[in-house]
C-alpha cells in the first residue's frame, strides 16, 4: 500500500464520516420534544418506528463525543451528546440498576433483555462524554455503570436465566464486549487501572476460545473451552471474532507491536478470513459451520453492513503493523467489495443488510440494532490510523 | 378442478405420504437408547445435533398417531408414537408443570420458554395418541396439559415477562395455536366442550386481528386490537394468517359450510394471498409490512417451507367449500411452485428454507423447528380432503 492509495482511503474514510453518514444523522435524529435520538429510519431518512433501541442512543451519544475529542471540538457534537445522555440518565435505567433495552419515544420501558450489552454501551458513552465535557459526575456514572455491567457479565446467576445448568456454556461475546468496552473507559478516563480488564478479557479470548489446532475461533464453548458438537458451538461468526481481532491488534500496537499479541490477532484475522471470505460472491458471510454443515440460522450467508466493517478494520490494522502485503490485498478486497455494494448512491449512508449475491434485503438505514457506529467507527478508525502511519 | 386433477393431486400427496416422508424419518429417527426421536437432520439424513426438541417430539408423535387414527392401523405407527409419549412425559416436565422446549439426547434440560407452544403440541400428542391407544390415562393427561397451556396462554402474567406493561400486546399466534389444537383435541377425545375453546380462539381473530378496512390480518395489535404504528405492529406473516384462515374453513364445513365462517375464511386467505404472493419469483414471502416498508427481519422475504404448506392448504380447502374457479387456479399455482423448489430430488423429502428466489438456503432437514409436521400435514389433509370431495 503506497501512500498514494493511503491518501485516497484517507479521504474516503474522512469525506464519509463528516460529508455522508454524520450529515446523515446529525442533527436530524435530535428529539427535541423528547429528548434522545428517533435512529429507526428508512431509506431515505424518513422515521419508520418512533420507538427508542436503548443500544443505539449510547453508541450514538459515544459516537458524537469521540468525534469531539478526536476530530475538531465542534459544540453542536458536544451538545449532542449530551442530548442523548440526558435522554439515557433519565430513561434508561430500571429501579434494580438494570438498563431497558426498548423505550418509547416519551421513554417509556418496552423491554429489558437479560445480556448486559446497553449497560456496556452506556459506560462506554459516559466516559467519552466525560472526556468531552470535564463532567466529573460522568467519570462516576461511567466507572458505575461499567462496574454494574461487569457483574452481571461475570456472573450470570444473578439475572434470569436463558439456559439451565445442564450444559454450561461461555459466549464470545462476553470478553469481546468487555475488551473494547475497557479499551475506551481506559484512554477517556485515563484511568490505567482498565488494563486489567483489557488483560482479563484478552486472556480469556485466547483460553477459551481460540483453537490453532482447528484454527477457528469459536463463538460458543463449553464452560472449559470445548467444542459443543451442537448447532450452537459449531456456529461460528467470523465478523464479531474479526472485530476481537482489531480490539487486540489496537492493544498489541498500544504496547509496542506486543508480538504475542500481533500474532493472536492476526491468526484470528487469518483464520476468520478463510472461513467468512466468500469465495463466489465476495463479502464476509454471517455464520459459517465449523464443520461446513448446514447452521441453523437460515440467514447465515447474508451480508450485514458491520460484519464488513469490522473486516476493513481488522484487514488495514493487521497491514499497518505487520506490513504484510497480503493484509493490504485483503483490505483491498473487502474495501473494495463494500464499496461497491453497501453505498446507498441516492440518499447517502449505507444499507445494512444484503442478500449473499449483494442484493438489498431491507433498505432501512436504522433500527433497534443498526444506527450510526460500526460504519462511522470505521471511517473514524480507518481515517485516523492512516493518518498516524503516514505521520509515523 | 376437474376428478382427473384430482385424482392426480390424490396420488401426489398420498405417495409423498406415505412413500417419502414418513420413510425418511421412520423408523429412522427413533432413539431406542434415550427414548423419543432424533429429528435434527442433514439433507442425507445423517444426524446434525443430538439434542431433542420438544415441539418436534410432540409433533411427530401427533402424526404417527394421526397417520394410525385416519390412514390405516399399523402397529408399528402406534408403537412409535407411544415411543415418543413415553420420552415426552419422561423428560417433557419441569416441576412446575410447564415443559421444556430443549433437551439433550438422555432428556436433560436446556431449555425452557416463555411461550407454551410445547404444552400445546404435547396436549395435541396426548389426544391423538389417547384416541390411537384407547388409553384412558392419556386422555386425562391430554385435558390437563391443554388446561395448563390454556391457563398460561390466557394469563401471561403468571410466567416470566418478555415485555412492561407500557404497551400491551396481543399476538395472532395466541388464537391460532389454540384454535387448530382444539379441533383436534374435540376430534380425538369426542369432546364437544371444546367446542367453546374454538368459538373463542375465532371470536379473537374476527374482534382483535382481521381488519376488514385495511384488507389484512394483523399479526400483532393492541390490547383492543388497535394497529400500533411500530415494527411489530405493522409485521404481518401471510402464511401463519393463512393457516388460521383454514382451520376457520375447516371449522365452517364441520358446520355445514357455515356461511360467516366460509366468508371470514376466505377473507382471510384473500387478503393475505395478495399480500404474500411473491409477483416477481413465486410463493409466499415470509414477512411483510402493512405498508410496504421494510420490516426489521432481514430474512423477511425468504420462503419457508411451513408457509407455502399452510397455503397450500388454504386455498385447496377454499376451493373445495366454494368451488370458486380462483381459488383452483390459486392451489395450482402454490402447489406448482412448491414442488418446482421445495423437494431434494436426492435424498428425498423437502428442504426447508429458500431463498427469495427458490435457492436452497439451508439443506437441512430437521432442526429444532422443522421436523416433520407440517409437511406431513399439508399431505394428509390434501389427499384426505380431496378423496372425500370425490366421494361426496
Amino acid at each position: 500500500m503506497d501512500n498514494k492509495r493511503k491518501n485516497e482511503l484517507i479521504n474516503i474514510y474522512r469525506e464519509g464520516l463528516l460529508e455522508d453518514i454524520l450529515p446523515f444523522w446529525f442533527p436530524n435524529v435530535i428529539d427535541e420534544k423528547f429528548g434522545g435520538y428517533m435512529i429507526i429510519r428508512d431509506r431515505d431518512g424518513s422515521i419508520l418506528d418512533t420507538d427508542k433501541g436503548m443500544w443505539t442512543q449510547c453508541r450514538f451519544a459515544w459516537l458524537l463525543a469521540k468525534v469531539y475529542n478526536t476530530v475538531e471540538k465542534r459544540d453542536e457534537w458536544l451538545k449532542g451528546a449530551l442530548h442523548g445522555i440526558d435522554f439515557i440518565v433519565k430513561h434508561g435505567f430500571d429501579d434494580d440498576g438494570r438498563m431497558w433495552f426498548h423505550v418509547t419515544q416519551e421513554g417509556k420501558p418496552i423491554r429489558k433483555r437479560r445480556y448486559v450489552f446497553t449497560e456496556f454501551f452506556a459506560a462506554k458513552a459516559f466516559a467519552a462524554c466525560a472526556r468531552a465535557s470535564g463532567d466529573e459526575k460522568l467519570v462516576q456514572r461511567a466507572n458505575e455503570t461499567y462496574q454494574l455491567a461487569k457483574t452481571y457479565l461475570l456472573n450470570p446467576d444473578l439475572g434470569p436465566k436463558k439456559f439451565t445448568d445442564t450444559r454450561p456454556t461461555r459466549g464470545l461475546a462476553v470478553p469481546i464486549i468487555r475488551l473494547g468496552v475497557a479499551q475506551e473507559m481506559r484512554l477517556n478516563l485515563e484511568d490505567d487501572s482498565y488494563t486489567t480488564e483489557v488483560d482479563e478479557a484478552i486472556n480469556e479470548i485466547r483460553d477459551y476460545f481460540v483453537k490453532p489446532e482447528l484454527k477457528c475461533v469459536m463463538e460458543t464453548v463449553g464452560d472449559n473451552g470445548e467444542i459443543l458438537d451442537h448447532f450452537d458451538g459449531r456456529t461460528v461468526n467470523p465478523g464479531h471474532a474479526i472485530e476481537g481481532a482489531w480490539f487486540i491488534l489496537l492493544e498489541a500496537r498500544l504496547r509496542g507491536d506486543d508480538p504475542d499479541l500481533v500474532q493472536l490477532g492476526c491468526n484470528m484475522l487469518d483464520w476468520m478470513w478463510k472461513r467468512g471470505w466468500d469465495e463466489e460472491y465476495g463479502g464476509i458471510y454471517y455464520f459459517r459451520d465449523l464443520e461446513g454443515k448446514p447452521v441453523q440460522e437460515y440467514w447465515h450467508d447474508m451480508k450485514q453492513w458491520w460484519v464488513q466493517n469490522e473486516t476493513v478494520l481488522g484487514t488495514l490494522l493487521a497491514y499497518l503493523i505487520t506490513k504484510e502485503s497480503r493484509y493490504a490485498e485483503m483490505h483491498c478486497q473487502i474495501h473494495d467489495w463494500v464499496y461497491a455494494h453497501f453505498p446507498d448512491k441516492k440518499y447517502g449512508e449505507w444499507y445494512g443488510y444484503l442478500h449473499r449475491d449483494g442484493r438489498v434485503s431491507v433498505p432501512l438505514k436504522g433500527n433497534m440494532w443498526k444506527g450510526p457506529y460500526h460504519l462511522p467507527r470505521m471511517l473514524l478508525n480507518g481515517w485516523k490510523w492512516l493518518e498516524a502511519d503516514l505521520e509515523s
